[in-house]
């Protein structure tokens, strides 16, 4: 099972979140690349350190929004999409390649993840950019983007959030829904072991819901959920999974 | 002899000199990357068409200044100018590899051109970034980045000027002097071939200057401009030079 | 009868339009406020030159995008919307001041414009800024925009296209429509003159429709255009109409 | 005497210091205005929360360079340099007048500070941008800019620096030297008292230096800062001062 967590989401003068921290407890680094956040040396500095320490790196692209932190919808033109992803994956490949790495997967950001969910428009778009360099691709299973990548031949890489509610579709809750937040760090590492384990997690309507995720994705913008993210990880460890990345780390 | 020309310094619906044109008549396309002119699209429909016609590519990285177009000059620290450089060269790479094409060489571009000619902070960044590539830099012969360069390991490809006034140290005159810039063609044209054909040009004194070039350095931001690039590279081609790449262009 | 255009939307290295040519043809100017075009020694310049030849100045405000150049919509939340425009307001603002003259209407301009006709959140961000200065809004007679600023006791400036097809309903013919777009300049100068003098236009379907417009709308961005917008002026003025802005132009 | 401190220096998602915190102690608000830092939202906030406060406000202007914070000397042509502050001053403008206050003074911020202390043409674009608004200007004493600050007939407003060593000629010691800073909760304190009461400080010589400040900066962008700031306060009211802004804070 593989954890994975935003990374190098700060901008020059401005950082969020432990990088540190998360980089000993996390086994995937999607790694921002300078249009919703990030800067090319704190892409420089987190890739060092993701080799360094065996985790593998990938590509965490947005919407060209620094403003809006990519969490904006955007109704971008589908092939100027696909180069502004082409160009982020080209830019963090310079960092790996410093390092010593290479760029193993590629997770879209905020609004894009959620909109390459259901646009086939820029779910397209994303897997134009990807399959020129045959990279995983980590997303919602069941999303437009899975699907497309798989037609694509490219591999897909589902994950799950050990914090958030389901519904029994398999989908996340919206957040303005009571129960879309789980706050006790018990019922989130809970979560996070049953769904490595058994591949499934309680909807909200107390229904068993199949969610077949080879990873689960954690946050670390605060301190307390940088502990929350150990204790996840010290959870899978506990209940006998190896934690380990999905692609080779470098 | 090589022939370079910058490209792609628009910046998305604007648009600056006739990239198409130049890309029929130059064997190096310096193409901007993002920084202070150039965007995902233009570059990637730069690098399709300069694999198309055989001519090579560079990265012609500048300073994070599309309001200044990378002509001011900015304190970098040299560290962050290295990872803003290794950050451009990589994301041009992306669309070398989608057009099955790869970078081959590296300039500077306005104020990082100059500064970097004369400030052995910045001209390291330059050396720092490139050498992780491997790639030639293409600058002015004599300069601090040119010694920095061989001093490093890389190679380093001589431009010279067609279109620009000497002095007899071998550098360019100041736009500021009468003379700096040369303005009717057949002077142009015939300066391009005493430099392509006995590396010296003469000076604003009239004194022969030896100007070891392998790259003559062409403008295109007007019409009458690629008709004057045009006219240089036949002005070579009658002098029986071979007008093509000082890399191979894919 | 007014005339109004798009200016000052280049950005530093970049031009777009011949903005001198337009500020001797049409009576307001709707100045670019550095968010989606226009830069501050732009709107300097244009501010000045607009006083001068006692041309009203807008506030052409956009989304904060430059490589779209504010063509696409984004899902803004309104409050930052409203301060967004705000902020472009204020900043035009200063450049009035310096050039003796003042901002004397708003304009949204691309995805902003589109959005805010049929959208009430975005529509009503628009309202709320522009409420704060008490300015006429210069926007599409029955769309959600103009609806909303009436009701917020704003003046509404209507706009009619003289270069588009319309529809029945009063709206424009979507651009990939036959007859979207008039290309004859004598058919445009005529849509011009009975759009004045009778405030209708006779849609696609030969039917006439009522436009009430205030102000006509022209594009300078080719040398073509700038020629016809002085057709459509001179059309109005030889139909014996008074062109001259809608506000005081200082 | 007045306590000023920068604010709003966040930009979107990412933050920078406690405003809250700071808007109780601090009776000047130097407001970043979108530059170096800050956004139109952020703006709006801190100038609803000043004049709420009675707290001045000033506008805080600083290179177009968010990637460096404004902390970056850049070469910009004068005119371009007072085009952007212009543009600031107007932005940050149009919050004061929503939240019913105005904009009181102008302070640069980073480079630019430190560049217009000395160097003329950097310091006359400050110049001539604040003259077209008639603001006090908020610097350092003894500076290229307070010097041509007043002879343009600004009123120029000295401020000192509690925290900070100082030169026998009243500069400010490099931060390079031991002894530049100081750590000391008390040191400062005294500091500020000594400034405020007598017009004078203890250089590193230990020789008195005149520094006539109507203004001490206190920063704001670590917990332990904010504490600092207070204590300051708390010495100075102890002392018997008024603290107070400089100019009507609405």
């Amino acid at each position: 099972m593989d954890l994975n967590a935003d990374l190098g989401e700060g901008f020059g003068r401005w950082t969020l979140g432990d990088d540190e921290a998360l980089l000993d407890i996390v086994t995937s680094a999607n790694v921002a690349c300078g249009f919703h956040a990030g800067d090319p040396s704190t892409m420089h500095r987190i890739c060092a350190a993701a080799v360094t320490r065996s985790v593998a790196i990938g590509a965490q692209v947005g919407y060209r929004d620094l403003a809006g932190f990519g969490r904006r919808r955007i109704d971008y033109d589908p092939a100027e999409l696909r180069d502004d992803i082409l160009y982020q994956i080209g830019a963090l490949e310079a960092f790996c390649r410093v390092a010593g790495g290479r760029v193993g997967y590629v997770k879209p950001h905020g609004a894009l993840y959620n909109t390459a969910a259901v646009d086939e428009g820029q779910a397209g778009a994303v897997v134009a950019a990807v399959s020129s360099y045959g990279l995983p691709v980590l997303c919602q299973p069941g999303s437009v983007l899975a699907r497309m990548a798989v037609a694509a031949g490219l591999e897909v890489v589902a994950e799950g959030f050990a914090d958030r509610g389901y519904r029994e579709d398999g989908t996340l809750m919206p957040r303005s829904e009571a129960g879309a937040v789980l706050h006790e760090p018990a019922d989130v590492v809970a979560r996070a072991v049953r769904m490595a384990t058994e591949g499934s997690v309680e909807a909200g309507s107390g229904r068993a819901v199949a969610v077949p995720v080879s990873s689960i994705c954690v946050h670390g913008d605060t301190t307390g959920a940088v502990e929350l993210a150990a204790r996840v990880r010290d959870g899978l460890v506990g209940a006998g999974l190896a934690v380990e990345p999905f692609v080779r780390p470098s």
